[in-house]
């Protein structure tokens, strides 16, 4: 078990901190690390809020979505914030990239340090996913586990294919649509295992544990219960999103179906013992492995280097336009 | 043939006219108003634009969104915009009240002066379409031809159900989103006809006539070959969506099927006539026929007069926040 270390500031002073400038000066925060003296153990339960910091200008390369924990301090949303959100109940905070309903495939940077959320490039363009009729965009709020990694170098038994070399992605079903960059405690139901371009990439799918459905809602089989289709939806979403772009069918390991509850679990733990090799390792690695508050982690870095990492990137500036190129619908999905 | 009348002004004081105020004072106008002795007629082929002036606060009962017509004059989106924006070509003028993909039930409001686009309200509550899976709001651009109206005293011999007693509604299915208050020329392609409790309510499907597909698209059966499944989605879409407010599935003449393009615009030229009569006629009617280009109409009014009813609305206000529960999906169509 690792511990995770981190600074705490009176409420009070954070009030008046984050109200003033969320994008804090070096010099406001050399201020405030002096009385961040007191020093706390984060507990596997404990609730935390991780406001989030833009810079660059949105819709366009430079846009960034940098984090904070509730100290005020810069963290890395792939390292730093605990994968478990209440471990005894099997609860996990899930990293917001893309709200439901929207195109823009926002992700955590793995190669940037703190790994900051942007929007994914191809081939020189910014990237939106296709509607697929009768989908609109990401049709769950879609995001990742912290502390999780798909080793490329790694086979999953069960499907032959190597990691993806990302944090394992989340699809959460709730009713609400979660803003970019929220964490959210959610509960594992099922995963698909997607075998996108020969690699294995499961696909968590869980509620938000504050959803009305999520007392009702405990296994795979409770989703076809309360939203018939959706399994399905999900299924022909994954199969298709990149038809559009020319690309083939996606396949998936199990014929497409979702694994249940309890393999979910042990996908997830796999993940996070792949991450802990990681974020250990002193191998080479195309990842940014800079973190704040794993300790034992070859690369931590103190507060004030975290700052600076997040203080160098772009100021903040208007955002773009979007091409209404990205309303359009593709009707691609097989319809009967 | 009815001749409209307007006022035109020099596009260059218009141009300072717009970009000085938006929402035109009172004195401003008078003082405009006196330049517009240049008097035109309508063609109805002439390209218009129909700056929008919204007034009151979003999401709250006193939004309105009004209309001027391109020499800055308040008029009516139902009585003073034209139907036809090219005779020649059935390309019409439709009215966009709700934008692809929203829920909120934004319609002209009949009953109020100038017809400004308000949100409906049901039992003392601004009404939202519910998402009904795996649907996200409204799939297609929704609003109205205007100079159109479903008489409820005509019984349409088709349906042998009276009409609804508004304009006719059109779906328009081309790529792009049209914010609210866009006046878009579309060429219609069929039309359905949903017994909307119990009254005939025409929901004519066309396409925007910019859109690529818009010249490969010639009749209904051309909405099947480029956009397979829309017909179907569509038809289930009126069919379920009153269904998780508690009301039973909607009906439909016809067995659900799109009528041609040839019947549609005769079901268009129909509720032409009749809001032809209704109009012209002295008989009482809720419905506000105040308008500004009719010149032989009872309910015609001076440019002055229609300006004072435009002031007369709620000041601008901040948008209110909406709850989230507009976001959730409820499974009512049955999937298989």
């Amino acid at each position: 078990m690792r511990r995770f270390v981190c600074y705490r500031l009176p409420r009070s002073i954070m009030h008046s901190f984050f109200s003033s400038c969320l994008q804090v000066g070096l010099r406001t925060f050399r201020r405030l690390s002096v009385i961040s003296s007191h020093v706390a153990h984060f507990s596997n339960s404990t609730k935390m809020s991780y406001p989030i910091v833009q810079r660059g200008s949105p819709n366009t390369e430079n846009f960034r979505c940098f984090f904070r924990n509730e100290n005020g301090l810069a963290i890395s949303p792939f390292h730093d914030i605990p994968l478990h959100a209440d471990k005894e109940n099997n609860h996990f905070n899930m990293v917001v990239e893309i709200p439901r309903w929207t195109n823009a495939k926002m992700e955590i940077c793995k190669e940037e340090k703190l790994n900051p959320i942007k929007q994914d490039i191809k081939k020189g363009k910014l990237r939106y996913v296709k509607n697929c009729f009768p989908h609109k965009g990401y049709i769950w709020n879609y995001g990742a586990l912290p502390q999780t990694y798909e080793d490329p170098n790694h086979v999953t038994p069960d499907t032959g294919a190597k990691g993806d070399a990302d944090p394992i992605d989340v699809c959460e079903i709730g009713y609400k649509i979660h803003p970019q960059g929220t964490v959210v405690a959610v509960k594992p139901l099922g995963v698909m295992c997607l075998i996108d371009e020969g690699e294995t990439d499961w696909k968590v799918i869980a509620i938000d544990v504050t959803d009305p459905l999520a007392d009702k809602m405990n296994d795979v089989e409770d989703i076809e219960v309360h939203c018939p289709g959706l399994l399905r939806a999900t299924m022909e979403w994954f199969k298709y999103y990149k038809v559009p772009d020319g690309k083939p069918e996606n396949q998936f390991a199990f014929d497409g179906a979702a694994k249940d509850r309890a393999y979910t679990l042990s996908v997830i733990e796999d993940t996070h013992e792949q991450w802990k090799q990681l974020i250990s390792s002193e191998e080479d690695s195309p990842m940014a492995r800079t973190n704040t508050c794993v300790k034992t982690s070859p690369y931590n870095v103190s507060p004030e280097d975290a700052e600076k990492i997040l203080e160098s990137s772009a100021e903040c500036g208007a955002a773009a336009d979007v091409s209404q190129d990205i309303h359009t619908w593709h009707y691609v999905i097989p319809q009967n």
